[in-house]
């Protein structure tokens, strides 16, 4: 019998555990052997004593070995997946995904929904009218082949130890452990089936590392879990303090998708799109040199063949692709809220966690898994960091369901915005890089894997 | 709704939780009504960050509120209660409150039944035949009318908080925390009922508190819970590097105490008695000058009025009293085995956890709650700490159900004794002294509660 009472003592006094104990633990408490009050005090000693590297390879393998994984061996070519570890505003998968496979990268994408004050990709795509996003095995092979992109919601097979373990950290004060989230999200990559591996590990006021420091840490470790499990993997370390984009909310983020995809989005989201993409470019084989990477990208956004490539994508998964041509469809919050500025100044901050929490409460969140999203309702900037703005100038816009939701959001919403006299020192979007071989502040000329 | 989640946040981080939120907290705990996978997070924060004075004595005042209180008012005088943090080999209860009762304090004990190496009072008491420990509210004040002493097993009716505290915390590693064991103990000593409580903290090899500092904290702690509380505490700190006498084991233990009540016991045991009962003296109001305290119960001791209390409860309890002139008839085991020194010198170390630990094995104590006990079986120490010893010469020997169970124990019993060329250094059996005034290496020549 597994000493599960043992292996917390050991955690908690900060001594090892071995691989064949931790893919035990793992397991057994995936099977319901381990009781949630065991796995919980050992969560909670991992909490304070972390993981070794080794330990949390381990803990990954173990997780993946809790169910099925996914066979891309019929898509053919090289499969690059790429994950966001969590923002405010971040619509890049609906931009970069289509951008990519425009370009010859093959990209299935299983993707989750929204929890706490950042939003999913899923409840994002599904503010299109009549697209699925459950899908079948087959049914995603059969999208990825003709279309070449595909993105489906994660299935509940894919590593249900993370599913139970998710479950308890959230209710037990545990989810902020750099460890346990690297396992958790690389299990999920790995599981996914995609060849390699680029993560996006965001940093700043709206994200789980608000200090570069952690981030770096977080993002050197998924990249070494996946070196150690056969998948090549890198890291992307950009900024979250305040949203990416104007767009918070799901319908609203659809529409700036497009509209990034027709050439008239926010720089920033273009921006980020287009250094995660050329990275993608290059770990799929196609171009290793990224600034010409890059000239291929903005190519295929001007040319609309990314948009395109989204099209057919959603046909292909049985939406109306009539927001396409006129996104402005999705804008249909019947309520909308002006918040202006009081003073004259500077934009010094607009809080990503609070403008998160903003939309949650107007209902384009969920505190709680399975509740149900309203895809209208969001919150529209119109100034960013480093706006000058006058008095009673329009900083943002509520889209609410009702004028009472609207209104309750008013004031929380303008404790996200700081309005300084001087302009503020601008922060990078692109703060790191980290291959199997190192971190750098800067992306490399060239990257080859 | 009680926000758990939050609470468990809190302590993680090292943040304050109030008196109300406490007592919520483990209110709700005891209804069923927070989940044990919660509350073993929660314990685990705790046990890295600690309870400040002000959240103990507000978890022991809610673990208090969870349940009944026993109402001792019938019973006359000034109720002493006495408390030992958990030791092997000590009967010292078996033998102090006899006495005490025959100095005319009427004692009330509700003890409890061993657990891992620690052997309990009512395991020792049940060895003999007959006697009955599961007793009715009215029984205990009836026989501690009519006897002036009573030992019962503590109900489960009493402070239920701390029965499902224990048994969680039994499972995920969550026991060796000062403050939770100090909340522990000192809500079942008030809920028992007993006007002032004497505690006896163990520190060393064979108790939690393995030094001194972390025994003066528990000792300190306890102490001020119970000022907070209206029971007036003191507490001695009291040395448990080897085990207390001679006999680990319960009829062993038995046979022990009644020789110590006739006047034959062990040294260390009839101090430790001696030391203890003249607090107990000057806190149920008898005498507050210690010395003359030991001086009437030496006394009491060699005129045989304290075994005669001892022998009045056992019958007044349904137990067979013939023990008390014929003591040998507890040395029943049907097995002995003789372990003998490998090499000529002193006895520096007889590690009392590793005894501890071997009569559990022989089946004298449990392992989980619930198991049966075999009341024959244990070790009988022929040397202790300091003792010169000859190669060949008998260091211990094994009272055991089975030869085969013998013999397995008996390289374990092997390890607990250490044998070098020079004498060890003498340990101080009384190691400190702790009133709501503050500590003392030595206990003052007055107490006046």
């Amino acid at each position: 019998m597994l000493a599960v009472n043992e292996l917390i003592r050991r955690k908690r006094d900060g001594q090892a555990i071995s691989g064949p104990e931790m893919e035990e633990l793992i397991g057994a408490y995936a099977n319901g052997e381990v009781p949630d009050y065991q796995m919980a005090a050992w969560l909670m000693a991992v909490y304070f004593q972390g993981l070794s590297r080794g330990e949390t390879v381990a803990m990954t393998r173990a997780m993946l070995n809790s169910g099925a994984t996914v066979d891309m061996a019929d898509v053919p070519g090289i499969k690059v997946d790429k994950h966001s570890s969590g923002g405010v505003g971040d619509k890049t998968s609906l931009v970069l995904l289509p951008l990519v496979a425009a370009a010859g990268v093959p990209v299935v994408k299983m993707a989750g929904r929204g929890l706490g004050h950042t939003g999913g990709t899923i409840d994002k795509l599904e503010s299109v009218p009549g697209l699925r996003t459950e899908l079948t095995p087959q049914e995603v092979v059969t999208v990825a082949e003709r279309v070449g992109l595909c993105i489906a919601a994660q299935s509940k097979q894919l590593v249900p130890a993370d599913g139970r373990l998710y479950a308890l950290r959230d209710v037990t004060a545990t989810v902020e452990s750099v460890p346990l989230i690297a396992a958790s999200i690389m299990s999920k990559k790995i599981a996914a089936g995609a060849d390699r591996i680029l993560l996006d590990v965001k940093t700043g006021k709206g994200a789980f590392a608000q200090d570069m420091d952690t981030a770096r840490q977080l993002a050197e470790l998924m990249v070494s879990i996946g070196a150690e499990l056969g998948r090549t993997t890198a890291a992307l370390v950009t900024g979250m303090d305040q949203p990416l984009g104007l767009a918070v909310g799901n319908a609203l983020e659809m529409h700036e998708a497009v509209m990034t995809l027709r050439g008239a989005g926010p720089a920033d989201v273009r921006e980020l799109c287009l250094a995660l993409g050329a990275l993608m470019l290059a770990m799929g084989g196609q171009e290793t040199d990224l600034a010409k990477g890059r000239a291929k990208l903005k190519e295929l956004l001007s040319s609309g063949q990314a948009l395109t490539v989204l099209r057919k994508m959603v046909a292909a998964q049985g939406g109306d692709t009539g927001f396409i041509e006129a996104p402005e469809r999705l804008l249909s919050a019947p309520v909308r809220l002006p918040l202006v500025a009081a003073e004259t100044g500077y934009v010094s901050e607009v809080h990503a966690r609070i403008v998160g929490d903003c939309a949650v409460r107007l209902g384009a969140g969920r505190m709680q898994k399975g509740t149900k999203v309203d895809h209208r309702v969001g919150i529209l900037l119109h100034k960013k960091v480093g706006a000058p703005v006058m008095r009673g100038e329009l900083l943002a816009e509520v889209h609410a369901a009702q004028p009472d939701r609207g209104q309750e959001a008013l004031p929380l919403l303008k404790d996200a915005f700081v309005i300084t006299a001087q302009p503020p020192q601008p922060a990078a979007l692109v703060r790191g890089f980290v291959t199997p071989d190192g971190f750098s502040r800067q992306l490399p000329k060239e990257f080859k894997v």
